[in-house]
Order: structure tokens, then sequence, then C-alpha cells
């Protein structure tokens, strides 16, 4: 069983090809990709899930209620206005880390607001495919802090 | 010539100190000594420096466009109403990283706004001294990018 | 065919497991059974459905404009947000009961707006599993006002 | 010595006369009468007040401290501005239950803000009559819970 | 019985002592003189009340429904928050005109609203006690158009 | 010379085959007589002028500097964005009345600002083709007491 | 006699001239012969008229109240704040269409909210000249309406 | 493999039973039919997707990217608050064109914010079934210009 | 007769027994004792008054402008909207000194505006029944600078 | 033919005689003369306009477009409100200098707001017929830079 | 080692030139020799700070942590935005007592927003000198109750 | 002793190096010397000071009230925030003028709020260092108007 789901949100499948001088050129498979060998490295297992519905996030957080230890999510435009997911993740025990390939606050005003944030441990924002490893560092440190 | 600046702002001298059921028991130093240390692993050296004096960061943000790759700042409190230290970043040509040891978000609403992000490549917040560390990882990859 | 149609949200499976400071221990089948049961002794048929999904929300109200008399929405979150079931509720012709476990006005600041209440004949906040007892009793009492 | 105290606020003793499409034919005392009515269905004795002067409403919560169980308030347009009752009420140890006839939500903006739902156990809204049956209910369902 | 109905609310009892650099150095008795004769000379009937208390008001609006054709209010600072008197005003089906001696749009802020205005068939601000006679003529000639 | 000037500001030509469920169906050229009749009552001369145009209502305000003892203005929309006619009215040393036939406070909410009222001697508004008689009386009044 | 009035606000004479990165390099003659020949093909015979003035825009409407069935305007500036030309438009019975060359949406905040609009039986906005044979369209379609 | 994409959003499906005071009597499929024909005219290939589900509308624009010129989107209430439906539009580099039936600005204040607005070519509001047509007719205007 | 009079809002009645967290264990006996014990030293002599009613604070105001030289207000929560009670101490002459027991501006933010402020010489706040002993220091100084 | 176009908003042409501890006792004609004899020592000929008419402004501004190198405006009221105004401007391809005799921003909070200074090169305010001559050098200054 | 560390912000060195007429015309030594007498009358030694410095007021601050009892501070203008010095005072554990010499409510609407209040004990403000001897009591008085 | 201070705020040391598209190339010295130059035009001796530092600033406003007849002032981006500044100009009795570079009210919002503005006696900006000869100007004729 993993030990961390590495969620995204709407439209993040189409991460290399929409808007590559904003989100850069790499393919949410790398993306993921990095995650998952920062993790590795850590001996934690990932599962990842993408999805555009609002309905299949919240449910994958509350299957991982029961299997995961942490959660790391780039919720897409959900992050501004999802509060379902909001109160998913705060049905979560485990550790929650919000993840942005690009920093919100440096883009228009509705993306400065996240509703993610206030039930995420911490976020990790503006630095592209780096900011994976840096998650999954992140869930590692934090695990062993518990 | 150090590669990176490490600034933190006012009262950031009281960590351990102040508040530990927020910030930790960790102090300043082990703060530093742990973003020292994940930098040093990718030889990075470090400068730090803390101040209460809006001016003295404001100048040393100054001083390191000329000598600095990076710059790393936890500004404490400024971090929510100094332009002057907005203005001085965002004359800095390097890579700047926003850290915080909790999670504004999750605090009170006038911690909710950053007018350091606007000028910052990206942020990182709520991991306690693990931010440190990923602090340094994300200026090694920044760097690695330019 | 059932005379009224029970909905629950996003994230309120989780019941009786999420928050049970807010909630309580009751489960979901718990509470649906209170409602089924008052509903029943006034010849009442309920059918019901809890569902993560907006899309499945709204089209169970279009469903019930056919076959239900009323229908009783705990929207969990989407109460918010959602004015997408807000309008398939004002195409709704029979009785809608707007119904919460806890008090939102009680919590935070962005569960005191509810997009579902302009939409509903009356609102029932805050008597936990009771409150499914009061929102059978209400229904009742509309239909015999019809 | 009566266990529940049913207040009323201003306007309210013109029910029955003032704009019967928002808010029906029934006089006052036939509301009080519904109230009292389910209320004795469960062995609840039910003491009533109207009054147009918020000090006498205060005065009344104040009184009810040493002898109510259950406050029932449908306080009228104080409910929007009233601070004070607010207090008293935040000042009582037993049950509150806000109580409106209409549904404030689809009325006009002032009415869609309740000072006194902050310090409510919960609120019922819009079933005109039968809302006071089912207030009746609620106590008795909250009472239990104790 | 008398016509008409010319209220007074809180602090207007000071008329003539208080800041007579905003108000004049007319006493209540004046204006209310002034008003009764200009309705005089119409064959209008008054009565007249002024209270410091919002109930009292409330329920002399109440009283003028079955005996009044009209009221005139100056309500003081209750002019500024009193919905229980904008409802009980909205309960009279008879003429109601709103009266100040100053021009409260040229005072502070919180003049600038009122909450009788909405209820009011019409205004008349800022003209001393010459806008007591013209309140006079208002009501005639609005009972005129009935 | 003229003693008074009145004033209409745009689309009040149209006054009564527009809207007449507002405005009713008096014409402009009514409303001008029955302020004339009741100002002639008074010896008080009228000159009169509607205009659509905001220049040249404010250039007729700057022509009454020397010549008028009073302006009576009804700005029509220009009452709640023309800050040039503000600026023009507080030039004006006489008297200056504001008028409304219908009571924009109980209108959209854009209608309840008045950039006028801030340099206006007093306001009477709802008062239909009556207010104009109102408004005569009150300059007479008001020339009365300088 | 023309069927529609085709009215222009201020600015629109430079059309062509002014910044044609936003409104492209046709010029105010061509937009209006675009719209004609697309009336021309239903029938339809246009006056049209641009001014830099609201005055004579307002009068304008007048005008077309005896002699016009639909009225299609592009207001230019006066979109955002002429409430006088929202009134006259109002008091207009017949077709009256909102057109726009750009999309003010997607440029300054001020240029987001739309005077005119709530009175409007439609806009088109975005669509550069080919917007305005769209609402010679539009104009047809809804005189088939009524 | 057609050239545009009809998108409607939720409860649109309801056309011609849902308040037909506002909607009008044509259904769904009269609406399509109307832009399909108007689109033929010009010999463009229509195909259309109805839905309630937010995912599926993101996806639906997804498989647009490759495939289609044109997105006529009316997308319901998520018009008013759907920022993923945003994003995916945003990633379309073909036309996007804006329909609504009703006019949104002369209803209830939340529908005059639209986030599909900002990443629109272009928007036709108002005209029922012919903005449909006229909606065929912007996008063939548009697939010219580029 | 007395030189000071010592006002106590709504609720104050129930200090001691009311939320003993916030407002200690002292009573309104106490704490009225202690500003008396204080005044004493300095040779004043004090009238008291605790009322839930707004009328008879008001009334009580009106009847200190002949008699008394200093107005001390613990309004309660009267402080936060009784436009009323500013009315009447901004027409009383002598010295006027708020006070509070707790720090309002620790507490909710409707707690954090006061009406009563901008009409007072000064505030006292947070220093429980130490307060009502400072606040006779205060008028005894005031009373001295005069 | 001029370089310069001096143009004045609605009430200027009062100067002088209106609200003179505001803007002093200098008249227009003045203010006028020092504005030309300062560009004339640069050899920068004159022309100036005052007018109340936002048309005429708009219009002499766009005459401006081929004729002149700059325009010195001082607006009046017109500066806090007329885009049509800002628009003219943007249109104008020469220096763009904002006026104003006294300070506005020390004055009310509507007159804090300029509509105009977004298209200006730059602003001079609160110098008084000083200013004239200033903004002269300043458009010198400007022209020498291009 | 003295018990109660006195500091006061921007400005105050100007005491008794600056404005006389809202500060008084007594010197800061003045002030400050209040407090000492005042303090030193219950067995109180005080030392004191007067500066400009937001970072020297901060750094008093966290000396005071180790060596006072309590902190009464006077933080002039910084008292509107020093969130710095919020964050110094939150970490001391002693007494804070905030001071004004005047009344900010009664000023600016910029001055009635505290960041010191919500980390204050109490606050003492509008007194004048007199307010510094309340001061020293009031500190007394608070560490009497610890 | 000098005639004039000039003072420029936190970051404008680096002026010609820091986004030169901005602030052009012209170095602070190049700035200082422009004034210089103009002002000993006027035989007006200037001092000038640059610090990053508040408290700095702060008191060399305080040293000028014995010694300087005007204070020119280029805050930088302490004019948004700075209340101490603002304090500390209001105690200085002679010549303020507010001074910048670029036009802040054609960049971010922030910059558009001056709280330097209301205690200036005018303000110059967007002229580049043009703008500071205008500045000695400025300054010499509000000396020679006193």
């Amino acid at each position: 069983m993993a030990d961390v789901l590495l969620l995204h949100g709407p439209n993040l499948n189409l991460l290399g090809e929409r808007e590559p001088e904003v989100y850069g050129r790499a393919t949410l498979d790398e993306y993921v990709g990095a995650f998952r060998e920062a993790a590795a490295a850590h001996g934690l297992v990932v599962d990842d899930l993408q999805s555009n519905s609002e309905a299949t996030l919240v449910e994958a957080v509350h299957a991982a209620r029961a299997s995961k230890r942490a959660i790391v999510i780039n919720a897409g435009a959900l992050t501004h206005y999802s509060w379902s997911l909001h109160d998913a993740l705060a049905a979560f025990d485990g550790i929650v880390v919000e993840l942005h390939i690009s920093n919100p606050n440096a883009r228009e005003p509705w993306r400065h607001v996240s509703v993610i944030a206030p039930v995420a441990d911490g976020s990790i924002t503006g630095f592209g495919i780096a900011g994976y490893r840096l998650a999954a560092e992140a869930v590692h440190g934090l695990l062993g802090r518990r």
C-alpha cells in the first residue's frame, strides 16, 4: 500500500501543452515522475491521480483516509473555490501539502485566495518541477516529525 | 563570496522562546544551521542576517545585488506591510524565495496577505525547520534552471 | 413512487467518522433512518441519495421534478457556492427544505452564506439528528398546506 | 415552573394583520398555541412573552436563567442588530432556538444577517406556524440530549 | 380622533438646548406647534408623542394603525439603525412622512443611511422649523391624492 | 428679475410620458406651474429651465449667482454622479433645495446616493407634484430666515 | 422614417485612428455601413448618430420614442457611468441592443460595469465589425418576436 | 470532423420546462437546431454537448483543442464561479464565444459576474433563440478574420 | 447633588455570574463600590444606574445635563450600535469617560467599533475592576483641568 | 499653430470668485496668463479653452491630435468621473499633464480618485498659480525628452 | 532593575511643540515624570525609552522579556500599522498597557485601528498627562492581580 | 544654514540601476544635482539625505523644524504606509512638496494611495528628472507666497 497520494486537479492533464510560458514544457508524467523519484529516495511509495472532477478528487481524499499517510495536492483552479475539497481534506488525519507550479500571488487577484491552504500543513508554490521534489522532501520531513 | 543570503526579519531572533506552540522550540541558530547544511550539500555558501530593522534588511538586499545569486527571506511581520522590502527585492535580479515556519493562511486574516510573494520566485510555508532544508533545495534547483 | 427525496452533498458519507466534535457520532445511515422513520409516521415514502458530485445532485433534482413532492437537502460545502444546485432547485416546483446538522452561523464566515437558502421554503440548522426528524415534520406540514 | 420560554420581539403582536402575504393570517395567539400544544405533547410547560422592547426581552432572558431549560426566540427585526439580546442569550446556559415565520434569506439583504444565530443551538426558518411545532420538537430533542 | 400622528425619537426633547448651531434654538413645543398650526389650516387634527424609547415609538405606530391617516416621524438617531421601527411603519397603511430638522447628508457618514426612508412616502430634510409646516402641507397633499 | 431658479435635469422633459407608474401623469409644465403658483403666492418670481445637458445646468447655476436668491433643483439621474453640478451649486451663495418626484431611497441602490444633497440646504423627496408646492414654501421660509 | 437608430458615444468618431490594436482599423463609417447593409437585408432602415455629448445622445433617444422601433447603442465610456442615458433608454419602449467592438470584460476593471446593460434587451461584445452585422440580425430577430 | 463545439452547462437540459417566463418555451434541441442551421449556412459543422458536470465540460474543451476551431458556450450557472472552466478555455487556442439566453445583467447581482467573459473573444446575451443564430454568425465572422 | 453619574448598560447586572472567564467574579455592586470609593477619595459624590433599556440610559444622560459634571459609562453591547446614546452624550457638556471591563479589541470584530468613543473624552478598557478606580481618577484629573 | 493646449473643465470660469479660501483670488485669465508667459519663455505657443461641457473638452482633445504636441488639463470635477475624457486623452499621442490648483488629497474623499491620472504623463497639484508656471516648465522638459 | 518599561514611539519626542491643540503643552519629560511619580507611589521603578525607530522599539520589548514585569506603550503612529511591534509584544509575558494622549477615535479614520490593542491587557486613551498617572495605577492594579 | 531639505526614501539610492524602464538611467546624484542647480538659481541652499530607514527620515524632518523653510520628499515605498512620516511632516511648519519620478497612478493599485499627500502643500509626479527642477521652482514660488 502506498504512503502518499499525489493529486492533480482540473486542466493539469494539459501540462506541457497549456500556456508553456506560465507552466513550462514538462508533462504531467514528468511532474509525477519527479515526485515519485524523490519520494522513493526516502522509501515512500506514491499513488497518483489527476482528475478534472471535484467529486473524484473528494472521493480520492476519502479513500486515502484509510490507506495513506500524506496527501500532496495541486488542485488547479479548484484551489480557489472548492470548499468541498477543503472539507474533505479537513477530514483527513494525515499530512496535507499544497503544491503549485507557478506562483499564484504573482497572477490574477482571484488566484491569491486558496481555500486549500487553511487545511494544509504547508504550501510550496512557484518552483516548477523542482517543487515536486521539494514536496516529497516535505512529506518525508513531516512524517518524521509525527 | 557566498552564493545565498538568508534573511530573517523582526522577532525571529526569539525563535525557540516565543510562542513555541506556533513556532516550535528550535532556535534561530538551528534554523540557519539546517539551511546551511542543506545548502552546503549542493556546494552553496550561505551568508545570513537577522534584523528587526526594515532598513537593515533593505540594505542587505541592496548589497546582495552585486554578490549573491539568491535570497531566501523569512521577513516576519514585515511580510504583511513592508512595501520598501518589496521594492528592494524587485530590484534584485537573482532568485528570491519566501519562507515561513508556520502557515500564515491558517492564522489571523492580516497574515494572509504577503507583499513579498509578488516579487518572489516561489514560497515555502508551514514546514517548520524542514522548510529551511526545502528552501535550500529550491534555491539549488532554481539556480540550475538559469 | 416515493414522496420525498433526501439529498446529501459532499463529504456527508463520512458522517460519524469526520470531526465528531462538530458532527456527532451518528452515521449517514442513522441520519437517513431517523428521517425515514419520522416521514413514515406521516405516510411519506422517502428516496435518498448521497453524492460528492454536484452534477449527480443537480440531476437528482431534475429527476425529482416528475416524481417527488418535496426535496430535503443537506448540500454540505456546496451550500456555499453551487449556483448550479441553486438553479436546479429553483426549477423544482415542490417543497424544498434546507437542512444542516451543525449551525453554520457559529462556524467560519464562509459558512454563513447559503446559496441554497434563497430557493428553499425553509431551513433547519443545528439540531443534529433531531433536525432530520424535524425536517420530515416540516415536509409533512408544508405538503398539508398546499 | 415552566420549562420553556417562548419570546417574540417587535411587531409580532401584529401577526395576522401585518403583511399577510408574508406572514400569513394566523394571530400571535395561534402561533403560541401551536407551540404550547406541541410542547405539552412532550410534557413541556411553556411561558411566553411578546415585547416591542429590547430591554424587556433582555430581562426576560435574564429571568429565564434561573427558571427555564430552553428559550425559543423569534426576535423580529431585533434579530438583525440587537447585540444586547445576543449578549443576554450568550449568558443563558440552557438551550436557545432561533425561529422565524418567513425565510429571511429570501427577503431584503439586511434580513440575511442574524446576530442571534451565533448564540443559538439551532434555527428554524420559513415554515410558518408549522415551524412553531417543529421548534417544540427541537427543544424536546435537545433537552433529551443533555 | 386625530388625523395625524407626529412622532419624535430620542434626544429631540432637548431641542433648543442641544447643539443649537445644528438644531437651532426653537424648542420641541415650538416645532410641534408649527406643525399643528399648519395642519389645523387644513382641518387636520394632530396627536404628538416624543419618546426616547424605540418600543414606545413602535407601539405608537401600532396604535395609529386603527386611528390615524398619516404619521410624520423625526426618528432622531433611530433613523439610522432601528429596523423594528422600519417594520412597524411598513405595517402602517396610511401615509408616512420622514422629517429631519438638519440635513443628515451634510453630516457624519453614518447619518447618510436611513432605514426609515424605504417605508416613507416622502422625506423632508434640512429646513428647520419650516420643515414642520412643509410636512403638514405634504400630509394634506397626500391625503387628497388618496 | 426673478427670485428663484427652478432647474430640471435629464429626461424630466418626458414627465407624464415616462414610467407613469413611478412619476405620475402630470407633465413638466404642470410641475413647473404648480411651483410658480405656490411661489407667486409669496411674491416670488420664478425662472425655470430643463436641460439634458450637465454643462447647460452648470452654467445656469453660474448665471444665477448674480441674479437669483434661490435654486430649486431636480437634477434627474445627474443627482447620482455629477460632481460638476455639485461644485457649481457649492459656488452659489443663495439657497439650494433638492427636489425629487419619487422617493429614490425606495428604488435601485444607485439612486440612494445623492451628490447634490451635501450642498443643498434641504431636500424634499417623494411627494410628486405636491413636492413642488412644498419646495416653493421651503424657499419662502428659508429666505425669510436670512 | 427609419426603423432603427444606431447610436455611438464619445470618442467613437476616432475609430480607425485610436488604439488600433484594441479597436481595429475600420472607421466609424465602415462600422455604420456594415450595420446598414445587414439591416437593409432585412428591410430595416437605419438612422445613425455619433456624439461626444451625453445630452445629445439622451435627446436622440427621446426623439426615437416616437419614430424608431429599436435602438442599437455603443455608448463608449458613457457605458460605465451615464445613469442619464440609462434613464433615457428605460423610457424607450422599443428594443435596445448594447454593442461593443472590444470585450470590456477583458480590459480594465472599471470597464466591467455597464449601466446600459440593465435596460438593454441584449448585448453583443467583442466581435469587432462583425458585431455590427450581428446587432442588425438581433434587431431583426427581436422585432419579429414582438 | 466538426468545426465548432456548442457547449451547454448545468440545468440547460431543462430548457422549455424551467422558468419559461425567463427562458422561453423552446427546448434545448430547438436551440441547438437553430445554431446548427445557421452554422450550416456557412458550411460549419457542429458538435454539441450538454452536461451538468463541470468535469465533463472541462474535458470537452480539452478534446476540442485538437479538433475544433471554435467553442460556443452557454455555461449556465457555472458562468459565475467555475474557474476550472475558465482555465480550460484559456488553454483553447481557437475562438470562444460566450452565449446566454436571458440578460444576466438584468437579474440577480451574482449573475452580473462572468468568469468566462475574460477568456471569451466576445459575448452575446439576452436574445433568446435568435442569439444562437447570431453566435453562429459570430463564429463565422471570427474564423474569417484569422 | 452628586458630581458623577456612573452608567451601566445591558446585561451588566449579570456581572459575577455571566461568562466569568471574560468578566471575572466581582458583582456589579463591587464594581460600583470600587468606583465610589476611589471617587470619594477625591471628594466626588457618585450616582449610579444600571439599565437594560437604551431609553432609560438616554434619559439618565439628559437628566445629568443639569446636575452632573461627569458621566462614566460602560454601555455594554449598546456601545456598538446605539447612535441614540451617542447623540445623548454629544449633548452633555461635562466630561464623558468610556469604560469596559474586558478589552473589546481582543474579542469579536463587531466589538471593535465603538459609537461611544467619538463623543468620549477618553476611554479605559481591559483593566477589570481596577479600571473603575482608574476611571474615578480620570474624572478627577479632567475636572481639575477645566 | 500652437504647441500646447491648456484645458479647463467645469466651474473653473468662476476662479477668483468661487471659494477664494480654497482657490485664491486670481481669475482664470490670470492663471492662463501665467501659463502663457512661462510657456512663451520656452518659445511655446498656447491655445486655451475653458468649458463646462464634457463633450466640448473631449472634442478639443480630438482636435489637438492633429495640431498640438501637449495638453495641460485641469478638468475640474470631471477629474473624478469622466471616463470619456480619460478615453479621449488615451487617444492623444502627445504629452498630457494633469494640473490642479488645490491639493485634492487634502479635501473630500471623492476628490482623491483621478480618472485622468492614469493617462497623464505627470501631475502637478496644490501650487496655485505657481503650478501653472511649473506645468509650462514640465511640458517644455517633456518635449525636450522626446 | 526596573519593574516597568515606558515606551514612546515616533514623533513623541516633539511633545509640547507639535500640534499643542491636540497634544497639549507638556513635554515628553513631563509625561514621563508624571508616570514615574505615580509608579513610585506604588514602589514601581520605571525605565523609559522614546524612539522613532520601529526596530529599536521591538528590541526594547525583547530586552524587557527578561527584566520587566510590565510595558506601557504609546506607540505613536506605529500603533496603526506596525505588526512587528504587535508580534514583539505578543512574545512578552508580562503586562502590556496601550496609552494615547489624545482620543484616536475622535480623529482621522486611519487612527481608529490599533494593531497594538489586540495584544494589550488594556488601553487608556484621551486623558492627556493624567492618562500617564492612570497607566501607572493600572499597572499596579494588574500586577496585584497576578 | 540651508533653506531646503531634499529627502529620499528607501531604495532610491539604487536610481540608475533599478528598473531603468520605470525610473530612467539618471543616478540619485544627478537627481539631487538637478534640484540643487534649479534651487541655486533662486538663491536657495539645499541639504539632502537619502535613507532606507523610516526613523532616520522622521528625525531628519524633526531636525528641519528649526532650520529649514521647506522639505521636498520622495519617500519611495514609505509613501504608501508610513503614518509616522505623515505625523512628522504634519509637525513641520514650513513648506512640504511631495515628489515622484514615475506616475504612481499608472502603476500597481497599492501605489495609488499616498499617506504623504494629505500633509503636503502640493505634489509633482511623473516628470522624471525634470520634476526635480519643477520642485525647486515650486518651493521658490511657495516661499514667495508666505
